[in-house]
Parts: C-alpha cells; structure tokens; sequence
C-alpha cells in the first residue's frame, strides 16, 4: 500500500468582534467541513485580534508549515482593516491600488460613491491573485499558498467557492461512526485496541448525554477502505460484547 | 486619568473533531463573553490537532503572554485524550494519579464500574489544583496561570463557573453600538476621525447586509465613561451629517 498523500491546511480569523464575543465565528466550520469534503486536513486555526504584528506572526508561522493558509477578516473599507497590509509585510512586498481592482470597483459604484475608504479595498499585495466577490465586488486575493477572504460569512464562503477547484486535495479520509449508549469509560480500552489493530486508523471518541445518560460516538478516519471496513466490524463486536448496541450513523 | 489596568487571556481549543468540522466548537464564544463580561480580554485562540507536541508549543507559547490561559478538550478517558499529559510536559512537571480526585471519583461509580479508562481522568500533573465537575465528576485542574477544562459544553461551562471568582478582572470595558443603514465605505473616514479624537477608544466597523442593502454597526469601546459618551455624541453627528439615521442597540 502507497503512503497516504497528505495535504494540510491552516484558518487565521482575524478579528476583535470574535474574540469580544459581539460576533459568533461561523467560518471555521464551513471551512473545516468543505476542507475535509476535499482531501484538505485542516490541522490549526488562530484567531488573533486586529494588531499587524499578531496577523504578520501568525501568517508567516503558519505558511511554513502547511500546504494552504486562509485568512478571513480585515480587508473591508475601514481603519481597523488591516489584513492586507499585514500580508504584505509577512511576504516583504509592497502594497498598492490594484488596477484589475479598482476597474471593478469603478464599475459597481455610481459617480462618486467609489470614496476613499472604498479605494482601500483596491490595495492588494504585490504579487497577489485577485479572488473575485460575487456577492459586494471588493476582491480577496492570493499570495503564494495563503489566500485571504472576506470576513463576512456570505462573502467568504463565495470567495471559497470561487477557488476551490485550486486546491490539490491528498487522498480523501474516510470517516464511520458507530454510537451507542456504552459510556467512554466503558468502550475506552477496546476502542484502543482497534486502533491499534489497524494501521493508519484514526480512532476518535465523543461522549454525549441522552435522557440523562452518557453515551458516545466513536469516530474512524482512514484513507484505506478495507482497514476502515475491518475495524468497523470489530468495534462493533466489541459493543456488542460489552452489553451495548452499535449504531452506525 | 489612570493607566486602564489590562488583564489578558487565551483560550487553546484541542480537538480534531473541530478541526475535521465533525463538532462545532460552542466554547469560544461562551468563554469570549464571559471574559469580557469580567474585564479579561480574550487575546488569542488557537485550535490545535491532538498531538503532544501541539498542545504543549501552544500551551507554553501562550502562558508567557497572557495572565490566563484555558484549555478545552481531551480530558477524557479514551486513548486520544492527551491534555493532562501535554500539560505536564509544558511545565516539566511529572503527572500521576491525583489521591483527592480517586476519591472522589471512587464514590461516584459502582463497584467494578470505576475502570482503568475511568482511572485515567484522575491522572493530574504534580502541582495542579483541582476544578470541580460538578456534572460528572472528573475534574478540571489548573497549574499555575493554566486552567484545563473539559470539552463537552455544558461541564465547561459549569468548570468555568466554579472558578470565576478567581479571576482578577481589569477595569471594565465599556461597550456602545450605533447601527445605521450607511454602508462602512460611507461612514468609514469619518469613524476613523472619532476614535483618533478620544484617546483610548477603539472603534469597530461590522457590516451587514438588511433587505439587499448594506448597513453598518460602529462599536465604541473605552474604559471611560466620558470619553465613550463624547465618542457616540460625536459619531452620531457623523452619522446624521450623512444623511443616516442613527440607532443605538
């Protein structure tokens, strides 16, 4: 069997209104989800607030280390948007008015409406790939592998949309849950030994509460269809030995 | 006037099932708002994968910076629940089965159901003082500037609370929000001018969308009453000037 190809990824959420608690993140999910539909691991995520070095450090930690970096947040008309400044100095490029940008920009706006704080939103990095916004124009764009998005969840998730098919994804990881009413405590130790039984399988567990009883989900992850199959039979097994009953969800 | 006294924290979450989007993470914003709530700023999250090493880089690299970090996840019984043990590395301290916790864990189960899954969530590191679960028993612990807590909302949620009183809040921070149907590219500049006018005051921008138009909530916040109330005078002349109408939410 070839070694799994693996393909990484990272989420900086840029922003005080998240970590003010005002705004409730919903792109970290969406993220997560549609990363993992793809072949892409999403392996870390930061939310860091409005401060240039705070993104700079995040930003070039990050790029460093995995395949793609996303940032949501921080590229609106206002002073506290700063994101794309910020990249610009993790790269050590210059930053000005993109001319593709403002063309677009110009476009959508009647005669003077295209105001100051909205030309800010037409300084993308030097060396920078547009992302086009469907939904209110002012683009995204890409430096190298880290592309930065809107933080507007609409706008962000169309913005992902619109570059999805870029992202070289590794071999999809493959994922059975079976849940029963067996406590973690109780299933824990079987629960090991099936992942250890299977090379390359990811056991996870998560315990829940139902009508006042602890229950829990056990996950399997691996790219292998035949490994997958084999410890789903036996952890199954292994409920059922254990007084439970397996539920594959 | 002085000095604002500013208290910081982090938050690390731990948990693939956040990181493959199986579970959505409900933690950071209960914690977000509890901690701005208490005059602690929350600074930093990051969501690591569940590998040691991830956990105690993040763990060490955040409890230099911030007067507080909390951890949640992976406290558990099953084999994937490594944060104590992360947490013992982090602080180059040994970690062992916790004499108080036994006990009370011990006078939790029936006899023969206290298993050696079970037993794992007693293993404390040497010098962690205990976190009431007042849910389901096994405990939370905290070293030094550290807090551990479980991942399931709800005990994190009651582990939080058990140990509020402990934390030495800063001056408060003061919150007001003018919402108008201005657009950000519109009220922009003129925003930017209130907060360079009154020191201390930072000023957030957060668009939206309401029947197909874009609209915008300005937040001011400042731990000085005076300085906030002159702010919002100010921004809702700004507002008005622009032909908005100005609503305080």
């Amino acid at each position: 069997m070839a070694e799994p190809k693996i393909v990484t990824a990272a989420l900086i959420i840029i922003g005080n209104e998240i970590l003010s608690g005002r705004t409730k993140d919903r792109n970290m999910s969406f993220l997560a989800e549609e990363l993992t539909a793809r072949g892409v691991r999403l392996m870390e995520v930061r939310v860091v607030v409005d401060i240039q070095k705070e993104i700079v450090d995040a930003v070039n930690a990050l790029r460093a280390r995995y395949d793609y970096v996303f940032t949501t947040g921080g590229i609106g008309p206002t002073h506290d948007d700063i994101t794309a400044d910020a990249i610009a100095v993790a790269f050590g490029v210059g930053i000005s008015e993109n001319e593709a940008a403002v063309a677009l920009m110009d476009k959508r706006y009647k005669p003077g409406e295209f105001t100051a704080a909205r030309r800010r939103m037409t300084r993308i990095p030097h060396g920078g790939v547009l992302v086009r916004n469907p939904i209110s124009t002012a683009p995204g764009f890409r430096v190298e592998n880290v592309y930065t998005f809107a933080g507007i969840p609409a706008i962000m998730q169309a913005m992902f949309k619109e570059i999805a098919h870029e992202l070289a994804g590794g071999d999809p990881v493959l994922s059975r849950t079976v849940t029963s009413m067996l406590p973690e405590g109780i299933i824990a130790t079987p629960l090991e030994k099936v992942e250890k039984d299977h090379p390359g399988l990811e056991a996870g567990s998560y315990p829940f509460v139902r009508d006042g009883r602890f229950g829990s989900s056990l996950v399997l992850r691996s790219t292998d269809t035949a490994q997958l199959e084999s410890a789903v039979t036996a952890l199954k097994a292994a409920v059922i030995e254990l007084g439970g009953t397996p539920v594959e969800e």
